[in-house]
């Protein structure tokens, strides 16, 4: 199935238009603010999340799985949906890969079929977190930070598999995230295993193409249940500076233990020009993977805040690269992606009406009160007559969730691929 | 100080009146789903919030205390306060005393300042976790859960005071929070102190008047810091139903452990009937106390949605008794809580803007996304603009914080009393 | 493989008889409190937990799951397994069966096998948390709690199956674990749900025989990431209640909000008649189900210090079914259990030298530093020696731990079974 | 009051000497392991904790405050105090003094009186969380992070204040914990607060003399509940690498969100040299402060693991400053620094007992039951007699409580204080 401009067209015809007089009221009120409404509907037109290829499956939990039907079984089939999410949201062009789950077959074809989308090739990842069939070292007690240097090796390796991959088409840059850990006090010994971590790490930024860059994640726990060898962003951020210059920190919004003030860590990390990405989801109890703004999107806000003022701000700090990372067990997870998509960009375009200006006044007076005004003054506005601006501007639809379900574009794909085809993932 | 009906009209005379066109298109969006903006006004112009007499002061934390000019320093002086606030906002028309800080000295005088601010009586507070001057028991290791009798008939006849003050002010209800519990293992022993607290409030519950109700606070733990009696809802319930029909849980938003799902809390004891009131406030990491909606504003829609339901639905449930109950140690207390009600008419607008209908469809037919699109739908609409034309209508300013501060309320009052005046309280 | 009286026998004379002294030691100790060493052990040889049959397996994540030799691949050779480790522990006396990962081809083959190695049957478990291959419907929304009415029925029935199941093994009980629940707020009604699955619940409890019992277990969270139906005790509590006098709570140490002080739990189960199950694990983050005492073996030891006084006071609950319930990624199962059925005894053991009389006094006076010091006292002391002897008393060995590994079970057992066996389960 | 060492030999003629067989038995078993016994009483013996000032006095929360008798009402009284517990314990050889609230009148006699009682002078501490009564700029906003530039020069003189007072006492350390932070979003500039108090902190690094160490403390959040500067150890960790060799991490066991691996963050550390002190208390929920030890004793006991590996092992690391930091509201506060002495030195003695070349051996070989068999055997031991054979090598008392208690000496402070006496502090 193909989404083409003309369906487009079509659909946007039928929609509703009642948002441009909303855009009216809105324009009078940015004026107020110096906010150019027109800026800010460019730079939500600009922006571009990539959609990592597990996504287009169904998730699971470690209780079982419940699959849906017309799931993508090759990677080609993978950049289709990717594909027809772009046609509709303008938003989702980009794919992040996922080694070994991905290898392409045909690197040609491969590149012709995402460019045909509009969609480049983000950040790589690499899998240690599992062993695959026919491996010859196990992953089971450790992969980059194994006290086994076999293990070690074989994850480094791997690693470097991952990269030269990636350069074969156009990605330029890897993630790690290190699922290395303990499930019992005493299993490892803390220092040798970040001592390992480190030095793996080396090793990798050392066989990195000169133009690319390291995310490193960090994650409390979960796989492991006692320990994880890069606990947090302090671990994170200390093993970046010790890789060089092109290593950065990569926040995953689950990967936090409870209350953690996340946008403080953005914040911090920006500062220091050592942010390099960004994993959107949302949870409410841990590692969760549920929509991205379906539980804390004042979070997401404030989050977006911090972006915003370190993208004006920290001029050190390279672009970022924007992944979703979700898991879809009771939805189609392409209407999950429409619905993250929705989420981060109203956030951002909140996070761009916010009236700095001001803000730094109230900050300096200590007006508490004010501050707190004029963040919630810019979360309080409905901001989704922008949203639709911004796609009708770059040849999307206007509502994507409706016309995705108008094109009855997930019967087609069952029609196509069947009710039992599976997508490679967890 | 005091505002009257020509200050209002002649501040809302001056106010941006572009609401009005928001209002329009709200008229047109809500009517597709056959809500009525004008029953939304009328409900949202109805909901009184009490302000509890500890309010109006600076809070301070256990390191320390900043305080502001112009506190209140006696009972008339609060309500004074209250009716300050009433007059502005139109939504704070009950005042929740606490005794023994408020023991009115001339009920008379008392009686009519209140009702000449138009603010009557909501549920007295007592208090048993702290030693007042002169005590005869101390509360050290306890007060209804007591070990010791003499502690918890104390406590008993303290409460029953409480009543009894609250009686001629035309109160009718009590509310119990118990800060008893152990900071060790092994202090006190569970099931004695638990059926301690069960005679204790069963004998409270018997002395009320026919027409009064008993609510039972619950908290998970502070002051306490290894258990609390009543820890969770569930004993909280447990105590109701023990002591008799006109006993009820409280839930207070900052009572809960990391990450519990307070909504669901909500439903259950509206559809048992047992929810008898309600204190606001936010969190992030404990019994935090700040401005409610500050933190975690979805949060307060879902609660909202479900009370919301349950008002609709549970008509064996008792009207709900609403109190702001947080603490301001950083902000002018009167700003703070026209911030509070500002954060609670919204949470409670976007609620009624949930188009009920479509979302049983939706569950029935396990269409999870539209389940999320119609929750978000009515959360991510802009509704300030309801609460403008609601204050309107029953006679309060447009943009209560703006009146506020260009009549230099706090500024008269620090003129009035001074700026080292000092409000009971903690 | 099997182990024999003479293999006991062989080991324990080659074992190290130290602890002998150590008894000495603490015979003399407890006489100053009263409590009679003779006594402790006895208890301790007579307590038995049962083990689930899907403790056999390796357990896994939904990051993967590293596999191990020698699994069982059938009911019988789970019961074999069991077997052995009861032959060495003599605790672990009974088995807890999961439908339909275990359903008998063959009653009395497995009715034989079991009593050959003096296994009971306790409690059975249901499976409604996962679609079957061939079920006719799903649980994929919901099963007892379900909006459609026959993914209820469907769910009931299967419970009432299970039943069947267990009545001619010799079960006299059913575990109801709930996954249901929702993903993202909005997907379900709260009240109705909560209506399905008391109604549920009530058509299974009346298809129970007279002897039977029902343990409702309740969980905040995992599989679902929003709510769950059942997600804490009060609500198990209250529909036990619904239910009938045979209808109990079950607790499950994993299955808490973080900081939960679960022993108060206890012991207002206790208190209240309605505790009837309980499952072992430690965790530090959520539901990691990691072997008991592994993390937090002092809680551990408050949770059997009030199990340990209600088992003594509250004669109106019944006896309690003790089961492990852990998962064992990284580590041989049998070894798992050998160490967690250590921890257990140890923390029963612990709580059982608790000087009770001498508590109460300190607790009556508010003696804090003696009630800390009386708890800490039975904590501290070394009860490994107590167990060794209870063992011994029991027919089994002295140090399982080292017996196992000097009889190499696994080994034996991969040659019975080979390296690439998988037990059902998750 | 004052123990003098006739009293305690008369004290330790009337314990029980049971201990002695304990011992022997022990030492077959450390000598098992090639630990020696001997050594370890010695290094039990040596182990030195400072007592704050502020922990003879009671403690309190926010709802209150529960006083006792014969609290110190000055600096010498507090060193009487520490005095009494050094001589039963042994193990007090230290204070650490908290400014403005301990600042001598008169050096000479402080320094005398200290010497006296076997006491030194330990890390200073500053207070920038409160405005002292007549201070010229308020901390109500931020004290080395304020954006107010005067605040903040104020905040760093007092820091500079605080080294010249411990100059003259022989200090070699200042602990700074910083409660800058914000209630509310908004309110602070991330980037700019965090940017001031690294030059706040530089600044006071540049006045201290070459021989002393900075410690900079972290902590999650309250006083404030949004955000809190200095959040967590990697920031303290940044800030102590931009000032300089001699600046430091502190743990203080309370600062942490829900569930944080603490052993791990200290192994951190310490490879990086970078640990400074620690403080001990023990906490279920928050910053609860309560005794250490009486929550989570198994959680001490990893941690010390950690420490006695990094004193071992990181030479590049300094020695640490252990201080005792909780909070009495409902204990006698020397019976619970008591207490606290004891649950620190179980800990680290059975720390001492771990068998770390088995250890090493077992995570190589990944024989992850083997590994927690090794923490779990040495966590078990019984090792009070340790402690007790410790205290008599170094002049102190078998049973430091009974022999408290045995004295009478809270009845004899309160004869010569009086009972309404009252510490500085919180």
């Amino acid at each position: 199935m193909k989404i083409t401009a003309q369906h487009i067209a079509d659909l946007n015809k039928t929609q509703d238009n009642s948002y441009q007089e909303e855009l009216n009221l809105l324009d009078t009120k940015l004026s107020r603010n110096s906010i150019s409404l027109d800026e800010v509907i460019k730079k939500v037109a600009d922006f571009q999340v990539a959609i990592p290829s597990w996504a287009l499956g169904a998730g699971g939990t470690r209780f079982g799985r419940f699959s849906y039907g017309g799931e993508p079984a090759s990677l080609e089939q993978k950049l289709d949906d990717i594909g027809l999410l772009h046609a509709l949201t303008q938003s989702a062009g980009a794919v992040s890969l996922h080694i070994p789950w991905d290898i392409p077959q045909d690197y040609k074809t491969i590149k012709e079929v995402a460019q045909g989308h509009g969609i480049i090739f983000d950040a790589m990842n690499s899998n240690t977190f599992q062993d695959q069939p026919g491996a010859t070292e196990s992953y089971k007690f450790g992969s980059l930070s194994s006290h086994v240097d076999a293990s070690r090796e074989y994850a480094i390796q791997h690693n470097l598999d991952v990269i030269k991959i990636g350069e074969q088409l156009g990605s330029k840059s890897l993630t790690v995230w290190l699922a290395d850990g303990a499930n019992f006090p005493g299993q490892r010994n803390f220092q040798t295993a970040l001592r390992h971590t480190e030095n793996s790490l080396k090793s990798i930024y050392a066989g990195m193409p000169q133009d690319w860059k390291l995310f490193i994640e960090y994650k409390p726990y979960e796989p492991a249940f006692y320990s994880t060898v890069i606990q947090d962003w302090g671990t994170s951020f200390m093993l970046a500076n010790a890789c060089g210059e092109r290593a950065y920190t990569l926040v995953d919004l689950g990967h936090h233990l409870p209350n953690t003030n996340i946008e403080q860590i953005v914040a911090t990390l920006m500062m220091k020009g050592k942010l390099g990405g960004f994993h959107f989801n949302d949870s409410k109890y841990g590692d969760d993977d549920v929509t991205v703004g379906a539980i804390k999107p004042y979070a997401l806000f404030l989050i977006f805040n911090e972006l915003v003022y370190g993208m004006e701000n920290n001029h050190n700090n390279p672009d970022l690269a924007w992944m979703i990372d979700a898991s879809h067990n009771t939805k189609d997870p392409l209407e999950d992606l429409i619905q993250s998509l929705e989420a981060i960009l109203i956030a951002y375009t909140q996070a761009l009406l916010v009236d700095q200006k001001a803000l730094r006044i109230a900050q300096q007076e200590n007006d508490v009160v004010q501050c707190q005004e004029i963040l919630q003054d810019a979360y309080r506005t409905d901001v989704r007559a922008i949203l639709k601006a911004a796609r009708l501007s770059a040849g999307g639809v206007i509502d994507p969730l409706a016309a995705y379900r108008k094109l009855l574009v997930r019967e087609e794909l069952i029609k196509e691929r069947g009710t039992t085809s599976k997508a490679t993932g967890l």
